[in-house]
């Protein structure tokens, strides 16, 4: 996949998990992306770092259209384009048993409330969310705000993309992204590992401050407009809404998730 | 102006104040807008409403592909296109002076602490933020928890246009969306009227829950990467940040305004 935008790439290539095959950048933004880079990368043609396994392609310098005519028309790429492979993604049964810890490293499995770094747990689950810009959003703000992991279906959902990856702002090399074929299933299997299910929709009764049961939760959000699917709801054990009013009264989607992340888990750090 | 997708489309047609020339759906989306809409244009030729002054086109219904014409590449019409005027915005003195509450239609002047609904006063101001969707995402969760305006530059901002009425999903037509030529001036004026101003800022050491001091309060965000303006941040009484931590510890701009209006607005009220 062509993975494309600074943040997006320069966190690619710093994950030592992501395989990259080639880097084309235009002048005067590989330039920029040399100056942002940690370490390495200053020179037109770059060494292989020897410090870390990372395999960093070398920089090839083409004009924009060679990048352009590569993406999707409008793709906003800053003058950068990564090709490299997707990440290998862990199924649920793995992702329980060992990967809980932010970053998606497969740390040993801790078990109980709290993820290696003494946060509670939070899951994300988006129920047939399509546009990989929402999707790629609500990355980022579960990286920002420490959530364990987003899981959506294989299917009605944006695979690992370029668009995707942009929207999430280099969050997709650290918050885990597992697709799977039956999400109530899914769902069956963290409920057996001990998280609660809160599903978000406008016609609970309760806000989601009052509703959070506590512990490790799995966050439940559905696609504007249609919201939860009846199996995915009824696979919930609670229900929740977010405080709005008047006459516009649904966030878009990765608004929603935002707001409902800060309340499970930036509002407690504050 | 041409206003696209269904909500924006429906909310501008309930929306007494706004003046639309033509509507021009195709066959399948003229049904789902007349079903969606809360009185009249069932028809394929609708009469004009007798009991508003709303002035309502007669849906003239076309082929998919003159929409798309009309439309700039991309966007997400849903068969729904809108030809009308940009909507009579207040200038900021008239926002003070009449136009505060919720709706952007001119009540009394009441001044104090809140609105007519009684909700406390919170003013948005976006610096220089210049994509449509974000902003459009921003007036969208203006709307969902009562802020009472969003303010930008009249320049390096985006005009009302296509792509912001569709990112705010209707809600242009319900929150003042105010451009002003210097933005320094408008946040001295809205300081000189009562407000508070807090800046969001990923380098302030407060968070925003203890940063906020309470009453009608304006707050300003600046684009991502950029942040705030100097003359911006100095005319800032105070600095706070949202509690994000990680590798990625910035979030997208709308995804921040709906976290900040959330606290500020959303959770005192549930």
């Amino acid at each position: 996949i062509w993975l494309y935008g600074v943040h997006a790439v320069r966190a690619a290539l710093a994950n030592p998990r992501r395989r990259c095959l080639r880097l084309l950048t235009t002048a005067e933004a590989g330039e920029r992306l040399a100056q942002a880079m940690p370490d390495g990368e200053k020179s037109q043609k770059s060494q292989k770092s020897q410090k870390s396994e990372t395999s960093t392609p070398a920089i090839e310098t083409v004009a924009r259209e060679r990048i352009e005519r590569l993406l999707a028309v409008g793709a906003v790429h800053q003058g950068v384009a990564l090709l490299a492979e997707p990440l290998p993604q862990p199924a649920i049964q793995e992702f329980l048993a060992h990967g809980r810890q932010p970053g998606g490293t497969t740390g040993g499995g801790t078990g109980g409330d709290t993820g290696e770094s003494g946060r509670r747990m939070v899951v994300v689950v988006l129920d047939q969310v399509t546009d990989p810009q929402n999707t790629g959003a609500v990355l980022r703000s579960a990286a920002a705000f420490g959530a364990a992991a987003l899981i959506t279906t294989r299917r009605h959902a944006p695979p690992e993309s370029g668009a995707l990856a942009k929207a999430a702002s280099g969050a997709l090399e650290h918050v885990p992204y597992l697709q799977v074929g039956n999400l109530a299933r899914a769902l069956d299997a963290l409920k057996a590992a001990g998280f609660w299910t809160l599903g978000l929709s406008g016609a609970a009764t309760q806000g989601l401050a009052e509703a959070d049961p506590g512990g490790p939760l799995v966050l439940v959000l559905g696609a504007e407009g249609v919201g939860l699917r009846r199996l995915t709801a009824e696979a919930c054990d609670v229900m929740a809404r977010l405080p709005t009013q008047g006459p516009i009264d649904t966030l878009n989607v990765s608004n929603a998730a935002a707001v409902a992340l800060y309340e499970l888990l930036g509002r407690r750090e504050a």
